[in-house]
C-alpha cells in the first residue's frame, strides 16, 4: 500500500482540460448573471477544507436554481466535453471540489427549496442546496427529525454524494439508509427519477444507492427524498469523563455488542475537549470523554442510561454528568460539531489531514489505541473525534500546510492507520469519501477488480468523462 | 400501462440462443456428475413458483461447490456465451429462474457453509446457498438472529437477489439494509469483493447495493456478509381480530405514525386465515386479523403492546390474542411463512398470480381497499396477505393455469393495482423483484430514463448478456 503524496494526489490536474471560448459564451448566454467568472467567486468555488491548496479555480460558476438549469448546464458541458463539478455549501473534506481538471463549478445551493413534507409517511422531499439544519427546521413543527448530522452545515446534496453521516448513525444509519428516491440529471443531460416513496422496493438495480456516494461523478442530484423519524419522546444527553481513551473505548464496545440502542456515541481526547472548551466556552473535563445520547420513552431512556452507566463505572467512568434541558444539549452537540474547526483554530495557520477509519466494533480498540501510540509518538499535533458507536473515528493531523516535512508525517501516520483499519476488516473512509486523497487506499481496500466494475460503470454512464473527473478513481 | 400478457412475458424465448456441444463437453470435463443433462435435473431447475410454466429447461444443471467452481463455470460461459442462471431453492415467484433464452442453471445449493460468525460484531459470512433458517440455526447458541424471512426456507443468495424482506422488515430493514459485504463472480469469471464488514463506508460506489436486487443479471454471489441482531431479552406476539380489512389497515396506520417500533404487523384476510387453519391445524378466528410481534426489554415491550392494543380498540379490534410461549410463537409464524402454499393448496391444480405492491404507509388504505373491492367483484378465488407495516401487502389471485379468462381477469387485476399504486407513488414490486412478469412495470414505475441506465450498466458489465438474461428489462 501506498500512501498518496501531495503529488501523487494532484497529477491528474496535469490533465486540465480545456474550456472553450464559445462554452463560456453559451453559458453566459443561457444563464446571464447566473454564470459567473469573476475570480473571487471561482476562487471560493475552487477550494474546500480538504489540505489540498494549489489547484486553479474552475473557468467559470453557474448558480442553478432549478432542475432546468441544471439540465441547461449539463448539456452545454457534454456538447463541449467540459467537466462540471457539483457544489453544495463546500464543507468537503477530500476535495472532492477542487478543479483537478479544469471546467466548471455547478453551485446548487440556490436550490435551498423544501419541496414537500409528507409528515404522515416521515418522508420530505428537498432540492439539494438545503443543508440539514434547514431540513430539521422545516419538520420540527411535524414533530419530525432528518437524524444524519455531519459537523459541517452541509447540504443534503453534498451529504447524499458523499454518503454522509455523523452522531446520530450508531441508531438511525447513515445517508445510505435514509435517502429513499432522487431526480438525477445525467451526464447527458436527461433528468431521471430513482426510487419511490414506498419504504421498500425490489424494483430492479437500486440506482438510488448507486448514485448515494458517486461524489458527484454519476449525475447531479436536484431532488432527493428523505426518511424522518418522530422526535422521541424522551431525550437524555451525558457526558462521561474516562481516565484513559481506552476505557471510553472499552465502554463503547460494550455498550454496542449488548445491542443497547444508543442513539450518540462520540469519543472526544482530551486535546479536542480543550479546543472546544476554548472556542465553544464550555468547562467540560479535559479528559478522554464519551458524549452520549438516548432517545424513546421516557422508561427506555432511563433504563438504557443506567445499564451505560454501569458500564462506564466498571471500566473507571465517572459519574454520568446530565445536559438536561433542550439548550443544554444543543450546547453540547453544537460543541462536538464544532470540534473540527475548533481544533483547527487552535493552531493558527494550519490544515487538518483528517482520517475516517471504519472498522467492525470487536476491531476498535486495536486499531484505535495503536494509532493513538503513533500520533503521539510522532509529535504532530493531533486531535482525535469520533463516532466510536459505529467504529469510525477521525483523527485531524494539524499540520503547517507550507511544511512538507509536517505533511510527510501526517501521511505516513494516515497510511499506517489505514493499512491496520483494512487489515482489520475496516473501510479507509467511514463518512467523508474517497476524493481526491483515498484513491491509493480505495484500491488497496477494495481490490482492482471492484475498482475496475466502478471504472466500467463510470465509463458507461458518463463516457467523456465531465463528471466531476478525477474523483474516486481515475479514468487512464 | 400495458399488463404484461403471458405471451409479452415469454417473448423473449423466442430468442433461445444456442448452446453448443463444445461447450457442454467442456462443462462435463470441468464438472464431470456435478454438470448434470438429465431432464427431471434440468425440468426441476428450469421451474419455480411463478405462473409460468412453458418455458423449455435449461441444457445442463451445473452444481457449484465453491467459488472457482463459480468462476469456471463463467468463463466458460464466457468463452462460449452462453447464458447462466443462478438458482439456489427455486422459490422465486416471478419467473427468474426460467431460461428463457436457453443456457444452464448454475445451482449453488451445495455452497452452503456458514463461513464465519462474528458474535461481537453481529455479523455472520456465507456461503449463497445458505437458506435462511440455517442462518438462524447457526447464530442461536450466540444470542442472535438474522430477521429477513420470506414465506419459503430461501437461499441467502436468492434473497440477496431479489432484495427480499418479509415479516420483521418494519423493524429490521430488508436485505438492501442487511447485506455488508460481497464475493461475487463477474461475466468475465473474475471474483470480485464488494464492501467490508465495517458498518458504514464511503468507499466509492456502493457496488454491494447494485448487486444485491439485479436477480442475477451482474454477477453470482458467492459470499454474503449478513447482519445481525440480539435476540431481544422480551418478544411477545399476539394476533388481533378485526370487523374489517379496514380496520386493520387503520390500526396499522396509526402506529406506524406514531413511530411505535412493533417488529412485525402483517394482515391476513378471512379467506387465508381459513387456508392457514385447514393448513396449520389452528383454530384462528376467521376474520381479518394482524398478526404482530414486539421485541425489546420487558417493559418497553408491555408498553408497546399497550399502545398498539389502544388503537386497535378504537377501530373495533378485539381484544389481543397472545402465543406466550416460544413453541406457540413458531407455530403461529411457521402458519403465517405457510399462508401462501397453504392458499395455493385451497385450490387444487391452481397457480398463483401473486401481486407485491408497496406504497407509503398514507397511502396504504387507498391501495389496499379499492383492490379488494376489485377482487371481490371479479369473482376470482384469491387470498390477502400483507406486511402492511411496510405499506406492502400480496393477492394472490388463484387462477387455473390452463384457464386463458382466468389469467386474463387476474392479470387486469394486477393491471390495475400496481397503476394505484403508482399513483400513490409506491412501487410495483416490495420484495419479490421484476423478473419476467413485471418488466413493463419497471418501465411504467422508473420512466424509460432509469431504465436506460440500467441497461447501460449491465451492458457494461456483461457485454454479452449471459447473467440471467430476459430478466428485469430487455436488452434489445
Amino acid at each position: 500500500m501506498n500512501a498518496p503524496t501531495p503529488s501523487d494526489v494532484l497529477r491528474p490536474q496535469t490533465h486540465l482540460r480545456e474550456v472553450p471560448h464559445d462554452f463560456l459564451a453559451a453559458l453566459k448566454t443561457r444563464f446571464g448573471p447566473a454564470c459567473s467568472t469573476a475570480l473571487a467567486v471561482r476562487e471560493q468555488h475552487g477550494r474546500d477544507e480538504s489540505p489540498f491548496t494549489h489547484v486553479p479555480p474552475p473557468a467559470a460558476v453557474v448558480f442553478a436554481e432549478c432542475t432546468a438549469d441544471v439540465a441547461d448546464a449539463l448539456r452545454l458541458a457534454a456538447q463541449f466535453k467540459v467537466p462540471v463539478i457539483p457544489f453544495g455549501v463546500g464543507s468537503s473534506l477530500e476535495g472532492h471540489l477542487l478543479a483537478v481538471q479544469g471546467g466548471i463549478s455547478l453551485d446548487v445551493s440556490r436550490m435551498n427549496r423544501v419541496l414537500s413534507v409528507n409528515a404522515e409517511d416521515l418522508t420530505v422531499t428537498v432540492q439539494p442546496g438545503v443543508t440539514r439544519k434547514a431540513v430539521n427546521d422545516a419538520v420540527k413543527s411535524d414533530g419530525l427529525f432528518f437524524p444524519i448530522d455531519p459537523g459541517a452545515d452541509a447540504s443534503i446534496g453534498g451529504m447524499a454524494a458523499t454518503r454522509a453521516s455523523g452522531t446520530n448513525a450508531v441508531r438511525y444509519g447513515t445517508m445510505r439508509e435514509n435517502v429513499l428516491a432522487l431526480e438525477v440529471v445525467t451526464a447527458q443531460g436527461n433528468v431521471i427519477r430513482t426510487g419511490t416513496r414506498a419504504k421498500k422496493s425490489s424494483a430492479g438495480y437500486d440506482l438510488t444507492r448507486l448514485m448515494v456516494g458517486s461524489e458527484g461523478t454519476l449525475g447531479v442530484m436536484t431532488e432527493i427524498t428523505l426518511k424522518l423519524y418522530p422526535l422521541p419522546e424522551a431525550v437524555s444527553a451525558a457526558t462521561c469523563s474516562f481516565p484513559s481513551i481506552e476505557a471510553a473505548v472499552r465502554t463503547t464496545i460494550t455498550t454496542i455488542q449488548m445491542g443497547i440502542p444508543i442513539a450518540r456515541c462520540e469519543l472526544i481526547d482530551a486535546a479536542s475537549v480543550r479546543a472546544v472548551n476554548a472556542h465553544s466556552k464550555l468547562n467540560l473535563r479535559e479528559e478522554p470523554m464519551l458524549l452520549m445520547e438516548f432517545h424513546g420513552s421516557p422508561a427506555s431512556v432511563q433504563e438504557q442510561a443506567e445499564l451505560v452507566q454501569d458500564i462506564a463505572a466498571e471500566h473507571g467512568g465517572e459519574s454520568f454528568e446530565w445536559a438536561t434541558t433542550p439548550e443544554d444539549r444543543t450546547r453540547l452537540w453544537t460543541a462536538r460539531h464544532n470540534a473540527y474547526f475548533a481544533a483547527v483554530q487552535s493552531r493558527p495557520g494550519c490544515r487538518a489531514i483528517t482520517t475516517d477509519t471504519c472498522v467492525p466494533i470487536s476491531r476498535l480498540a486495536d486499531c484505535l489505541l495503536d494509532s493513538v501510540a503513533e500520533a503521539d509518538a510522532s509529535g504532530i499535533p493531533y486531535f482525535l473525534v469520533g463516532h466510536v458507536g459505529d467504529g469510525n473515528f477521525h483523527f485531524g493531523y494539524l499540520i503547517d500546510p507550507d511544511s512538507a516535512q509536517e505533511r510527510e508525517t501526517a501521511e505516513a501516520l494516515n497510511h499506517r492507520l489505514v493499512a491496520r483499519a483494512l487489515a482489520l476488516e475496516g473501510t479507509c473512509t467511514g463518512e467523508h469519501g474517497v476524493g481526491l486523497h483515498k484513491m491509493g487506499f480505495l484500491r488497496d481496500e477494495t481490490g482492482a477488480g471492484a475498482v475496475d466494475m466502478m471504472r466500467a460503470i463510470k465509463q458507461a454512464l458518463d463516457p467523456d468523462n465531465i463528471l466531476n473527473p478525477g474523483k474516486i478513481f481515475c479514468m487512464d
